[in-house]
């Protein structure tokens, strides 16, 4: 079933599926990486942690009606999904200020947000990921005028559903990136994963950060938060 | 006539006008600034020539339909203008890429774009000028998503009609910065200056740069070079 290694990522490996020429099969690493790959250490256990996490948040969205290109989880580590060809535009959701943003704008760690800001980043690891506008994306990628106004629209469902689904667990969704990619016909969906690799969770009250901040900033116990966030999603009944 | 002095920047000094509380007087300085003032230099007569050729360009963008602050000239360093609460948003034009963008975006020096790229900075010292988007200009100034979008369209209109002045002098406009305030009225209206310490301005044929690159990169004479570009177009006759 699992055919050739075709690219190796820094949180992922992507293999092609025999037969099926438009899927491909994603095994989640163990990898932890962070300031564009400067920090890096292996949590034995990640991979299998995110691999359930992002397939159990692309069911969820599926039933709340946002497609992605998720299709089922295979094993521990592995996930089926559909093969597209993802435009390198990194999708950021905030909610509540923090990280990179206080620090470019000046604006107060953690600030709530009435509206959440959407950000593009051009996904393009030499030069470290640099925040962009329309015009630029347009430029960088092609990506038409409508399409880029689809992603943004994708990327504030995305935080509607996924803000109410953690608010279930007492957890505040601060913000997180996503990625899209274009299927054999072009049509444009969800890609990637949603873990706390790709997301920022505060606990409620305590605002305790149960995310990938705790190896950031060493402040914390990766695989036990990422495990926590687990057992609280899978308590999650939500059709 | 001259009253009080309201504010020193870089490169102006603004006073108020007795007797006319929505006017201002704004002084052309010989200071010549770059790299968000690290780099210094008097030039003399720096302030006369930009007093002029910004003069200059906000009455032919009048001709042109284009409103702006600019009321007259006063002086060889001094003109009267419309008091605005400035936005402190830079609106960035550019025809060809170079500068910033470059490096930042791995473009290629020199390109020119099909479709011209407006870009935002927040206007801040402290914060470096950061390029941002149009959420966070909303949530960094207030304006509104429809005064935003009449923001860029001026400055897309000034494009095309100081491309088209340029082109007759024999020069690429490549890119430009403006700023935009409010009347008393709330009215946005272009404001502050356009000059070659605001555009990059290149000789065609030989790409000789024209402008404030010069002080920039150290590759020229700056008065001679402004002075250049007045004599220019002072023989526009445009109406
Ligand atoms: N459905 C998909 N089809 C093709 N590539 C995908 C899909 N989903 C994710 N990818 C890509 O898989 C690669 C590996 O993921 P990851 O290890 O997270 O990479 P990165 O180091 O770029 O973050 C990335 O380039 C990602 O964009
Ligand atoms: N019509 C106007 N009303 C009020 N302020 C203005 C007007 N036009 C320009 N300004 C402001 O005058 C100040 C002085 O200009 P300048 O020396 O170029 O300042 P800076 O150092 O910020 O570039 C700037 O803050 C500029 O935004
Ligand atoms: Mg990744
Ligand atoms: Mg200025």
């Amino acid at each position: 079933m699992k055919g050739a290694l075709l690219y190796e990522g820094k949180a992922k490996k992507v293999y092609s599926m025999l037969g099926e020429e438009y899927q491909l099969i994603l095994e989640y690493k163990d990898d932890a990486t962070a300031f564009n790959g400067k920090k890096h250490r292996i949590f034995p256990g990640k991979g299998q942690l995110n691999n359930k996490i992002s397939a159990h948040i692309f069911e969820y969205l599926h039933d709340q009606g946002i497609p992605s290109h998720f299709i089922q989880q295979l094993s521990a580590t592995e996930q089926l999904v559909h093969q597209t060809h993802i435009i390198p535009i990194e999708v950021v959701v905030r909610n509540v200020a923090t990280g990179s943003l206080t620090k470019r704008l000046g604006i107060t760690d953690g600030r709530s947000f009435e509206n959440p800001l959407v950000e593009l980043y051009y996904k393009k690891d030499e030069l470290n990921d640099p925040l962009i506008n329309d015009d630029h994306a347009k430029l960088l990628t092609g990506i038409q005028e409508k399409e880029l106004s689809f992603l943004k629209e994708q990327a504030l469902l995305v935080n509607e559903q996924l803000h109410a689904l953690f608010k279930k667990m007492d957890i505040t969704l601060v913000d997180f990136k996503l990625e899209f990619g274009r299927l054999h016909d072009r049509t444009i969906v969800l890609s990637d994963e949603i873990s706390p690799d790709t997301c920022r969770l505060w606990e409620k009250g305590t605002n305790r950060k149960m995310d990938k901040d705790v190896f950031r900033q060493d402040t914390g116990d990766l695989l036990e938060v990422y495990e926590a966030i687990w057992q609280r999603l899978k308590e999650d009944i939500h059709v």
